[in-house]
C-alpha cells in the first residue's frame, strides 16, 4: 500500500520508519507546518533526519500531503476534543477521495463516530483505528474477528495512571511523590491532567462502546473519575486484603465508566507499570485477556501497520 | 461463505450451531460414517438433533461432503499423528477444488506443514488454522497482523496439564490424586497421555514454529517433557520462593521446547485452571500476552469462524 502520514510525532515517525518492514511505501509525510511528497516513495531515513535537523519534513505545504497519490491516509496528529479537528477534516478529505484511513488519533472516532461511519458508507475507502485503543494490543481486530460476539469490555487503558498506582502500592508512597517521579521518568507529562483524571482512558472506552454498540457515544456520555484524589491509605487498606487499586475502564450494558476499582493482586487485571490490558467478554468463547504496551511510537505504529495490512485493495 | 464441516464432534457441532450468527451457511456436515448435504443450506438444529438421536448426521456418504458446493472446508476431525490422515486428504481435496480450508485439526499443520503450504500455493484457496493453537485465543491472526515482527512465542497451551498443576499447588495434593479428580470432572481424559506427557502442547508449539519460521517442523523436532513424574515436593519448594510450576511451551531461536518450568506466582504466565496463555515477543511492539479458554466446542468454533471471516472471497 502507498501511505500518506499526517502527523510527524513519535507515532507518525515510527510509521514512516517501520513501513518498509511491512512492505508498504510512504508517499507523503506532513507535520503541522511542512510536508514532503514524492509519488515514487520517500526515503524514510532522510525525511526523518531532515525533521530532526531542521524541524521541517520538507518544503511542501502540509495540505499537499492530503492531495498526494496514496492508498491509505495515516492520521497521527494529536487527539483533540470537541470537534476533533484537524484530524476529522483530514479523514473526510481522504474518504471523499475514496481512499482508506487508518487513525492513531482518537478524536474522530471518540467524538464524531456517527459522522465517520456515515462518510465511510459513502466512500470506497474504509476506516480502521486499532492504534487508538491500547497501543500495541490487538483489541479492535479481535472484536471484529468475533463478529458481534463481544458483549462487554473492561481494562486498563492508561499506562501513566497505572504506573502511578503500581508505584504507590509497591512503595507505600503518596500520589504527589509518585507523580513527580513519573514526570522525571517521562512516563507522565508536565500537565498530567489528561491521564490522571481518566480522560484518556475514557476516550478509549468511548471508542470501544462505539464499536461494540455501533452507536455514537462521546466523552460526555462517560462516567469518569480519576486517581488524583486517591489517598495512599486506600492502597494500604487494599493491600491488607490481598487487593490493589487500578484505574479501570468498563463498557457494559450500554454504559461507559472509568474509575479507581479494587482488584485482587492475583487478578489478570492487576498488570503493573505502564502495561495496558483489555478483557473481552464473549457470548461463546468465554473471557479473553490481552495485555501489552499501551503506548509508545513503535508500539502504536505496529498497530497502525497491522490495520493497513487488514485493508482490502482499493478497486 | 458456504461451509462444509467434516467432523461432528464438539467443535464441528459448535461450528454448525454458531455459523448463522456469523452470517455463514452450512451446506454439508459429515461424521465418520455419514453425511448431510444440501446446497440450499442445512438446518443446524435438525441435523444436530438427528446426530444426537440416531448417531448419524444424514443418509449421504461422508465422501459426499467433500464434493459439496462449498466455499470453505472446515476440517474438524480428530488430530492424528504421523500422516495426519484423514485430515490431510480432506484438505488436499478442497485445495485441488480451489476452495478454502479452515483447520481445527492440528495434524496437517503440525505433521505435514510443507506439503500443506505447497498444495496451497497451487490452489486459489487458502488455509487458515487459528483454532489449532490455544482454542479461543487469537494467536495466529495476531502473528499474521504483525507481519514477521514476532520473534518468539511461549505459553501454556494445554488446559488439562495446567489444571493439574494449579490444583497440586493450591491444595498440596499429589499428581495421581489430582489427575483422578480431573478425570472425574471431565477435564482429563481416561487416557491422559496426550495432555500430561506434553504431546498436545508440543503439537501447538510445532505449529507456532512452522508459522514463525515458515519451515517444516514436526513433533520429532520438539524437545518434550511432561508433568507425570513431577513430585508434589517440587511445587512446595517453588511456593516457598513465591513461585509455581507450569508446563511451558516455547518457540525461540529455531527450537521447540515443552516442559515444566518455574514461574513467579505473579507472572502473567501463571494462569490458573484450564486457562491458556500465549506470550509473543515482537521486534517493535514489546511483549503481548493473550489468555483465555484454550479448548471447548464453542470456544474453538469461535476461532474457526473468525478464520472464515478473514478469508478473501473466492474469485
Amino acid at each position: 500500500m502507498r501511505l500518506a502520514v499526517v502527523g510527524a510525532g513519535a507515532v507518525g515517525a515510527s510509521v514512516v520508519e517501520l513501513a518498509g518492514e511491512y512492505d508498504h511505501e510512504i508517499v507523503a509525510l506532513a507535520d503541522s507546518s511542512s510536508a514532503a511528497v514524492d509519488d515514487s516513495g520517500l526515503d524514510a531515513a532522510s525525511v526523518l533526519d531532515r525533521k530532526r535537523d531542521s524541524g521541517r519534513v520538507g518544503d511542501a505545504d502540509p495540505a499537499d500531503a492530503l492531495e498526494a497519490d496514496y492508498d491509505v491516509l495515516v492520521e497521527a496528529t494529536p487527539t483533540t476534543l470537541g470537534d476533533a479537528e484537524p484530524g476529522f477534516s483530514h479523514l473526510r478529505r481522504a474518504l471523499e477521495r475514496d481512499r482508506h484511513v487508518v487513525l492513531a488519533n482518537k478524536g474522530p472516532v471518540a467524538e464524531r463516530y456517527g459522522e465517520v461511519r456515515s462518510l465511510e458508507a459513502d466512500s470506497r475507502g474504509s476506516v480502521l483505528f486499532e492504534a487508538t485503543v491500547g497501543g500495541a494490543i490487538p483489541v479492535l481486530s479481535t472484536i471484529d474477528d468475533l463478529n458481534g460476539q463481544v458483549t462487554a469490555a473492561r481494562g486498563i487503558l492508561n499506562g501513566t495512571a497505572n504506573f502511578i498506582l503500581s508505584r504507590m502500592a509497591a512503595e507505600g508512597l503518596g500520589y504527589e511523590h509518585v507523580l513527580a517521579e513519573a514526570q522525571d521518568l517521562g512516563v507522565a507529562e508536565a500537565d498530567p491532567t489528561f491521564d490522571v483524571e481518566g480522560t484518556d482512558a475514557a476516550l478509549k472506552c468511548v471508542i470501544l462502546a462505539n464499536v461494540l454498540y455501533d452507536d455514537s457515544y462521546a466523552l460526555e456520555d462517560a462516567d469518569v473519575e480519576g486517581i488524583a484524589d486517591l489517598p495512599g491509605s486506600a492502597l494500604e487498606l487494599a493491600a491488607e486484603d490481598g487487593r490493589t487499586v487500578r484505574l479501570i475502564g468498563e463498557v457494559a450494558d450500554g454504559a461507559v465508566r472509568v474509575g479507581p476499582r479494587l482488584v485482587p493482586e492475583t487478578d489478570p487485571l492487576s498488570v503493573s507499570g505502564t502495561q495496558n490490558i483489555v478483557q473481552l467478554e464473549t457470548s461463546h468463547a468465554g473471557r479473553l485477556n490481552i495485555s501489552g504496551r499501551g503506548a509508545g511510537g513503535p508500539e502504536t505504529a505496529s498497530a497502525v501497520l497491522a490495520d493497513v495490512g487488514r485493508l482490502p485493495p482499493l478497486e
